[in-house]
């Protein structure tokens, strides 16, 4: 997963199959299935314990099946995949190779290399470029993004382009957004939440990445997205684009335009966020220096909170402005709500208010990807 | 309807509201209606006769409320959109105008001059071009697309960019591709049908134009098609982009891409297609030339036909080759099936075994915008 989903979309995911009843645990190996009359596994040993189980599923990973073209003498990276040009002819002109075999071009160089994403989509669009060259057509193929989406019970998993740690490791100066909210207008019926995390250039201001995750409608943004980062769109455009808007569709603003105005509001410097990862190893490495600043209602603090309550002040955003004397000026705060919408008026009151370090918790409470706290 | 959408998806849009009882009539004039007891409306009495209902729809269209811009000296177009700039300035600088009552740039100048397009999501993007303009942050609006969606019962009826009939009023050189077909692999369940329609510029091979009517999902390829159209991208671009790929979400070639392939196979002469319209207008008029070849199964004659049978010939694509003797060489070939896959085959077998003159019908029986024809 760490290569395809940065952490908090990975924990995040974690969390919804948790709730399922999907039993996740890491750092453990699996010593045996032990199964039932009915020939179903019944118990999985691990280096730890055993678990019961009602169903095992074996997520292995894929690899290249390229045992043929190494003995025909075709290159082949490190990792198996089959090397191809953009016809996709492998080094001998006369042998083509498309599908799960190869290594696949990144769209405009944006992995710096070949990556290998297996995709029953990318497959298809092999075999036409490969039909195309053996008839004399010389369409290039482009390449791919690295796209992946998946349905896990309900939800809907997905991601394309670079992640934020590929991104940071490639060189590139990124900004990101972490976007929560539903997919549609809250009064609607059928309304479902996710959220959607971006990574941005900041030099470019170019979409370079995108993950989400949730019960929401996941596949559209997504398509979006993908969209967007092989034009090469800036944050600017996508925030601008005419998507199609009614209420079965759709929020007045699409979230991924939503999401394109804060990564404009970060880049621009008109606001300021903190992702859960850096505020959580902030507190856990025992900085004092943070103060959180819940902005919900007293009935939302019943249902469910952040940890940290010791370094928690609570101050419904109505009444911030006239209690800006309980806030310590010289810490960084943290102001945060149900998604950081209310989190950001927060931040922007603030600041406004001459607070020389506030930066909002990036999407709220429905993006923290750890343990939340129930009150008793 | 005619400036939103062209003649065959808003026939097809029609023809799904009559299958649920919406009485659609044109030409007539509503002269009265007609309650009962419960003060609902019983009878609608128009210039023909009278309508029996249970629910009546007035859809009398929208125009901009712009009275008090005219008496405060703003400029505003013959239709009386506010006239504004970029940054949502009137004529007046200090007065800024946005949402329904203003006339929008249509993006890239598509459109040659201002549309009126009210819509939801462009008042929420004014708003935010005032304030930040007020902010001064310059920050300009490019315009829009004209997309629209909206849902009549179970289908969704949806649009963006030029219509094809706009388009060639304005001079472009347009090609059109009708799709029909699936928003799911055959085989997932709840997959829904969808009808498609892309208008491309011959020259730059830009995608110009979307429209699609069908219970399938259709507000994605919509958001697909204005991102690319507001990216000016090709159908070259569309036609490999990496869009997410799994069962519940998508066929491995989403169908806009099938839609770009088949634009591709049209402007690069590798296919000929004929419009459903083109189709009917030539038989009506006497056109002796034309004999429609149905490539289905039997089994699929016996369900639905096109009209037109004194001139259409029936050989199931798999005996095509074998049975080429029945065609006349001298005749304009047009091979159709459910949805014109098998049609396109049967027009590449044609073309290919020499018949001069072979188009298959776009869309096929799925996309025919007028009444088929049910075997008795």
């Amino acid at each position: 997963m760490g290569l395809l989903l940065d952490e908090e979309i990975g924990r995040l995911a974690m969390k919804h199959m948790a709730a399922k009843g999907v039993i996740l645990r890491m750092g453990e190996t699996v010593r045996a299935f032990e199964g039932h009359a009915q020939g179903r596994v019944a118990k999985v040993r691990t280096s730890r314990d055993v678990i019961d189980s009602d169903l095992c599923l074996l997520a292995v990973g894929v690899k290249p099946t390229s045992e043929l073209a190494v003995q025909a003498g075709l290159a082949v990276d490190p990792k198996g995949g089959i090397l191809i040009n953009p016809f996709c002819q492998t080094n001998d002109p006369d042998i083509y190779a498309g599908g799960d075999c190869v290594t696949n071009a990144c769209l405009h160089g944006l992995s710096g290399g070949g990556i290998f994403a297996p995709q029953g989509s990318t497959s298809n669009k092999h075999g036409r470029i490969i039909a195309n060259h053996i008839a004399g057509l010389a369409e290039p193929f482009p390449g791919v993004l690295g796209t992946v989406i998946c349905k896990v019970f309900e939800i809907t998993i997905a991601r394309t382009g670079l992640t934020e740690v590929q991104a940071r490791a490639l060189g590139y100066d990124v900004e990101t957004v972490l976007w929560a909210g539903a997919d549609l207008p809250h009064y609607y019926p059928g309304t479902k939440p996710f959220c959607m995390k971006l990574v941005v250039n900041r030099r470019t201001r170019q979409l370079i990445g995108f993950q989400a995750v949730g019960a929401g409608d996941v596949d559209k943004r997504l398509d979006v997205a993908a969209t967007a980062i092989s034009l090469q769109a800036t944050i600017d455009t996508i925030a601008h684009l005419d998507l199609g808007y009614a209420p079965p569709y759709s929020p007045p603003l699409d979230p991924i335009l939503t999401a394109a105005h804060i990564a404009q509001n970060k880049l621009d410097g008109i606001t300021k966020g903190i992702s859960p990862l850096e505020l959580r190893r902030r507190v856990e490495q025992g900085d004092r220096d943070i103060v959180l600043v819940d902005v919900r209602t007293p009935a939302e603090r019943e249902q469910v909170r952040l940890p940290f309550e010791d370094r928690t002040v609570h101050i419904p955003l109505g009444a911030l402005r006239e209690r800006l004397g309980e806030l310590p000026r010289e810490k960084q705060i943290v102001p945060f709500c149900k998604v950081s919408l209310r989190g950001y008026e927060a931040e922007r009151i603030l600041s406004g208010a001459g607070f020389p370090n506030v930066s909002f918790l990036d999407g709220g409470i429905a993006a923290w990807p750890f343990e939340l706290v129930t009150p008793k």
